[in-house]
């Protein structure tokens, strides 16, 4: 079996940006197939500017490649199974079908072994007095499908706002879990190769700032105990997936526990400080893996931090002023919301990142616009 | 004083590619000029495909950018002195005129403070005797301009040797240099930013083999105190050019000092490792020096080394295959003696380095073909 030369990346924004940026000197050629004429990663492969539902674009794409995987997890299906039936797809359709649906995520995650807080699904108002009495009265609703960054998201606080929430979001197919009282959000970032060996990056911790990833570092500060349970949690979530390339799985831990919450069946924001951080990053793990060479080490030598730049982008100078730090941006312009570059940091010692970090941390809200 | 957004860079080599991948994340597009259709540094940016000569080209190239920088010092130079009449140069003219000449390079180096083995220029048949007089009869006459690996040298054994090995080089104005019996060949990778700011790159032990480095270890194994020299040596080279970007300072290490050999006034293959070995590659701290931007720490956080691949490229999966390796294509169709690839290698510790070393260098040793 030959590693793939040229691989087809389906959605051209940041993320395929930095899978073709790591492929580059492995003389893997991306094709990127994306509608936007503007797709950031057309700097680092072919750029082929189509709808999601143009056959004949996307068989060109197909043909004009050796494998096919995604950058963008929403691509319609029946594209999806029409591009399956010319190339590989990797990660393959299992690993996009029990994550692109909450409740089979969540089935999923509880059949792998990996804890999960209380859930149920709510698809009419006969559900709601049943997941209320399954869930209790706080708890998240959230869309079963397409939900990110927080968007298709309700709190619930008491047991009479639940039906509001359901009307809120349209009444569509939804998922209400228990809200989990956490003391820190986590991410186990974690590849898996085509032979099945797997790397797996030191655990994450993570700050949200209205639902968008605000800040990473590397190795969360958390026991050894909940380290070694959430690369076992990762094992088995990318066996139980039969993936092939790199995921993410979000956590709480609550309790002295972990509780999971979601998959992101690909390379993941929460591992952007892999780039530089680690001695693989996420990105050209992933590449190996869907182009079937073997895994780099996924370990850190130092400490690590990534801070999203939401909205806005300081003078570069600004950035790299800041010991440690570095730049990445994603050449696309700014608008509220929209993240539209990241920050990375090292230090030998966490004393010295977090010291760094605040630095960036400032810099970061001076210029950060979330909505 | 902004940072520039667009750098050109002369030539499209590996060096260009390098450097194009490394400026991507930083918001810096680059324009290559080269010659070549086929330049491995188009994968990284705009490519004007010119010869060296056509000033319209020259002169849409510099007026597309906002600072123009090298990857290849044998540019004509009136096509230099034509470009640097429309956009900055950096590293600047200075920089080139007292390398590109052996000669006048030593007598930089001896009056910036760095130690040189005694030489002599040879012009006219008159100039031997004073060179045998001088320099001894163990010595190697190397052209005075545009030798590279290796290319327009001959080693003197016996002072009758001297005349058949100039005739040998076409008689063409040569420096006549005094063997050095050396322990080591080490050098020092070094990047200057514009406010005068430098970041030194921890010491790289070589090896050479017919005249192209075949491999580098960081750090080298020397004493500490020839480390810390070679650190100075660096530092007085960039401040006595008024040097902007990065450049090589190769040396010898002989009888437990150091003597200087020469300077290349460009990022180059000693500092290849610097790419996941040192926290800021010398490729984007160059970009960044050219740029106007603050320098990053060229500090290692761990043990590094380089093979060269030259004429040949293994299976990517062969090199990927051993821990801590990665693999660094520059898109070239293989030609005996030609670089075409380099393989990086960490580890946490040198005896880990080395043992992982022996199977890159025996990788190597099966593909490479010298000439």
């Amino acid at each position: 079996m030959s590693a793939a030369r040229t691989v087809g990346i389906l959605g051209g924004g940041q993320l395929g940006r930095m899978l073709g940026l790591s492929a580059i000197p492995l003389g893997i050629e991306c094709v990127f197939y994306d509608p936007a004429p503007d797709a950031p990663a057309r700097v680092a492969g072919r750029h082929i500017c189509a709808p999601w539902d143009d056959r004949a674009a996307l068989a060109a794409f197909a043909e004009s490649v050796d494998v096919i995987t995604f950058e963008f997890e929403n691509v319609p299906t029946a594209s999806l199974a029409f591009l399956a039936g010319i190339r590989p797809v990797r990660p393959g359709v299992r690993s996009l079908e029990l994550t692109c649906d909450r409740i089979r995520e969540k089935e999923f995650l509880r059949s792998a072994g990996v804890p999960v807080q209380p859930f149920a699904a709510i698809a009419t108002d006969a559900d709601l007095d049943l997941a209320l009495a399954t869930v209790g009265p706080h708890g998240v609703l959230k869309t079963r499908t397409l939900g990110y960054d927080g968007k298709g998201q309700r709190v619930v606080r008491a047991a009479a706002e639940l039906a509001p929430a359901w009307t809120d979001l349209g009444r569509r197919p939804c998922i209400y879990e228990a809200f989990v009282p956490f003391d820190r959000e986590v991410s186990v970032v974690a590849t898996r190769a085509l032979d099945g060996s797997t790397a797996v990056y030191p655990l994450v911790e993570n700050l949200h700032t209205h639902g968008i990833l605000f800040r990473s570092i590397a190795p969360a500060r958390v026991d050894d105990a909940i380290a070694a349970a959430a690369t076992r949690h990762a094992r088995s979530v990318l066996e139980g997936l039969g993936h092939v390339g790199t995921l993410a799985l979000e956590m709480f831990v609550a309790d002295g526990t972990l509780v999971a919450n979601e998959i992101a069946p690909r390379v993941h924001n929460s591992g952007h400080w892999t780039i530089g951080g680690a001695r693989t990053s996420q990105f050209e793990n992933h590449m190996r893996a869907v182009a079937g060479l073997p895994l780099g080490d996924a370990g850190a030598p130092e400490h690590a931090a990534m801070v999203n730049l939401i909205g806005g982008v300081p003078d570069t100078a600004e950035i790299l002023a800041i010991p440690g730090a570095s730049a990445h941006l994603y050449g696309k312009s700014p608008r509220p919301g929209r993240k539209v570059a990241h920050m990375n940091l090292v230090a030998p010692s966490r004393e010295e990142l977090l010291a760094r970090l605040e630095r960036l941390e400032a810099l970061a809200r001076r210029v950060n616009r979330l909505a």
